[in-house]
């Protein structure tokens, strides 16, 4: 392979190497396995801000002693429709993935389950979390809450991390509908990117040091904050994911962690709440078909795509042709796996 | 007492009155205090638009046939956390009552629960029904879905309704937190208001009869929509609201329902859909702790009030004042309540 040349590998392949790689930044095997099928996935629907893009930031803060890599959670049964898991102070998804088959037991027994994860650090995307769910027939919806950078609508000072809902559902004849979505009014990385092409945001994204709304991306970046989209609505929705994701789980809030004494620290250390329901209890049997029937509605009505559609066509595209990558990243990703 | 004069009554006295107005338009006994207790808590708590203001409405609907003012619900048991309710094409809220403490024993037992009602009528506010759960140190998560209003984004033609979202938590002490929110960038009324005023919306609020962004809010009533609040991140929560409010209870979607034959109707014949938590399971006994905690650091941010403080304050003043009505209001009710 010359310099220059994409890459294309099998999803196999790369979690894999990306496995390897979490191995010899102190992860347990069976930790490096989950995290690497989650970071594979997102580079292959091309959710790349939450692929192979983070595993310098995973290394950093794997080796900062911030997380733990060796992190083995405890499952609670808390009774016939609820679960919660201590982390430990390790990543969600091995967490999650431990306290999963416990959980859609109880969803498949009692009609809707909850599962809350508490210690855990998430440094992903949410939709890789849900989405399987609906590929079981169940809705899943979950919330995560992350690390201070959003100030309440009309503060000043940032209290909220960028708070992500996600939400997926069967839906008939095609893939499952599936949303995954910040609470903040822009990611942080595209604030990075207009920044760096030296042109405004739109109002409405962020404040500078002061809490003054700004549209200049370097304001927000020096000492400045996002802002909730939406307005006060997306306000209480950023608030309702602090709630169901540190309060009710027992994690912290995205304000209130310290990892001050870890230089090179990255990831957030709150917690995640999930809910899933059984959609066809109690004999609705026509649901998966009725979720495709508003869909197409709102096909019909204009809407370009539905959220998730995009992925989904990237991954189709990914499976016979493989997942693209920069030589440059090849490259990174093999040397760390030698290193 | 003069014209002109506002009145003061007490709560029970407001609901005893619009009880009689609800019978005497063919609503049984049971059903007409449910709704009259709904109607004056909402205008107890100054929640104007979904109290007595709403009483011709009631009344039209009832009277056009589209709504069965007798109806009787049926509950469901699902299992061990599911609850669903056929409301017969009455009222949502004598379903509910109905369901609500099968709902609360399931929540109790099994750490949450759902309650699906299917074939309702929801004309008030959502707060109503979410705030008292977190009077009993429960969490409780709502949507309603109406009538087809709202564009999808990017699209141009009406597909969802307004979708409220409502959710409620305890907050240790205080009232509760409670937000009950559109998925609209506007209500309805607040577009009326501004046509009759003669000035301009903000951007993003609507399109015209041709599916084109406007700030006018007479080309928003002449056959144009609302569009979602906060873009495609809001118009992925109208359409779970959809998703969860009529296709996984079996109700009808906002645009679905057909009214026609009734001359008079007004209200949306859907679905609601309850998810009901016991957030200290487990173990966790800080979670109301914790809310005020979080709730007091959005306010230290600068945010002024949060969602729901406007209303409890309306409310204490109205427990020693009584509640206010305009003598055009108080000579409305009385007339009805004699007709």
């Amino acid at each position: 392979m010359t310099a220059g040349t994409d890459v294309h590998l099998a999803y196999n392949d790369l979690v894999t190497l990306v496995q390897r790689i979490f191995v010899k930044n102190g992860a347990s095997e069976h930790n490096a396995r989950i995290l690497s099928e989650n970071c594979a996935s997102c580079e292959r629907d091309g959710s790349l801000s939450h692929g192979v893009f983070r595993i310098p930031g995973y290394i950093s803060s794997l080796n900062s002693g911030w997380v733990d890599g060796q992190a083995v959670p405890e499952v609670e049964d808390c009774g016939p429709a609820f679960v919660r898991i201590n982390a430990n102070g390790g990543f969600t998804q091995p967490a999650f993935m431990a306290g999963r088959p416990l959980l859609i037991e109880k969803v498949k027994a009692s009609g809707v389950a909850i599962l809350a994860i508490r210690r855990s650090h998430h440094f992903s995307a949410l939709w890789p979390d849900v989405e399987p769910f609906a590929d079981e027939g169940l809705v899943a919806f979950s919330v995560v809450n992350s690390m201070a950078c959003v100030v309440p609508h009309g503060g000043n000072k940032a209290v909220f991390g960028t708070n992500p809902i996600a939400f997926a559902s069967p839906r008939e004849g095609a893939a499952p509908f599936v949303f995954d979505q910040a609470s903040s009014a822009i990611a942080h990385g595209d604030v990075q990117i207009a920044a760096r092409a030296g042109h405004d945001l739109k109002p409405g994204m962020g404040v500078d040091r002061d809490g003054e709304p700004t549209t200049d991306p370097k304001a927000i970046l020096d000492g400045g904050a996002l802002l909730p989209f939406g307005g006060h609505k997306g306000n209480s929705i950023a608030l309702m994911v602090e709630i169901l994701g540190a309060a009710l789980t027992g994690g912290y809030f995205s304000g209130e962690f310290d990892w001050s004494g870890h230089k090179g620290a990255q990831t957030p250390f709150t917690g995640q709440f999930f809910v899933v329901i059984d959609p066809e209890r109690g004999g609705n049997n026509t649901f998966a078909h009725r979720v495709a029937e508003i869909c197409d509605l709102v096909l019909e009505a204009g809407q370009d795509r539905l959220p998730g559609d995009r992925r989904h066509a990237t991954r189709a595209k990914a499976a016979t042709a493989g997942i693209p990558l920069s030589a440059q990243n090849y490259q990174m990703l093999t040397a760390l796996a030698k290193a």
